[in-house]
C-alpha cells in the first residue's frame, strides 16, 4: 500500500474537490482520494505504487495544476 | 418574456455556476440563465413571468444565497 501527497493549486470550492476526487479516482489500484480546497492538499492511497505522473496527468484533466508534495 | 437579475453570494467557480444553473433552470417557463461567480451576477430569462421565490429556492438548493438585485 502506498499513500502520497500532493499540492493542487485552483480548486475554490466542493465542488472542485469532487472534480479532482473523480479523476484521480479512475487509476488503477487507487482506493482512496483525499482532496482539500481549503489546504490544496491531495492525499491518494492505493493498494501498490502510486505513479505520480498518473496522478498529476489526472488533476490536470480536472482542470488544476499539482506537484508532488 | 421577463429578465430578472438576482445577485448570488458564495459562487466560487465554474462548478458553481453551474450548480446554480442547473437548479434555476429546472424551473417551469426558464428559456436561459446566466451566471457569473466573478460578479455572483444570476441573470433569469424565461416565457412568461417570473416567481423570485422559486429562483431564490433553487439557488438555495444549489447550495448558495440569493436576493433580487
Amino acid at each position: 500500500m502506498a499513500v502520497n501527497e500532493y499540492l493542487v493549486t485552483g480548486m475554490t470550492c466542493g465542488h472542485c474537490e469532487m472534480s479532482v476526487r473523480e479523476e484521480v479516482g479512475e487509476i488503477d489500484g487507487v482506493t482512496d482520494v483525499q482532496a482539500s480546497h481549503e489546504t490544496g492538499k491531495l492525499v491518494v492511497t492505493a493498494a501498490g505504487d502510486i505513479d505520480d505522473a498518473r496522478v498529476l496527468a489526472a488533476v490536470q484533466e480536472a482542470g488544476y495544476a499539482a506537484e508532488r508534495a
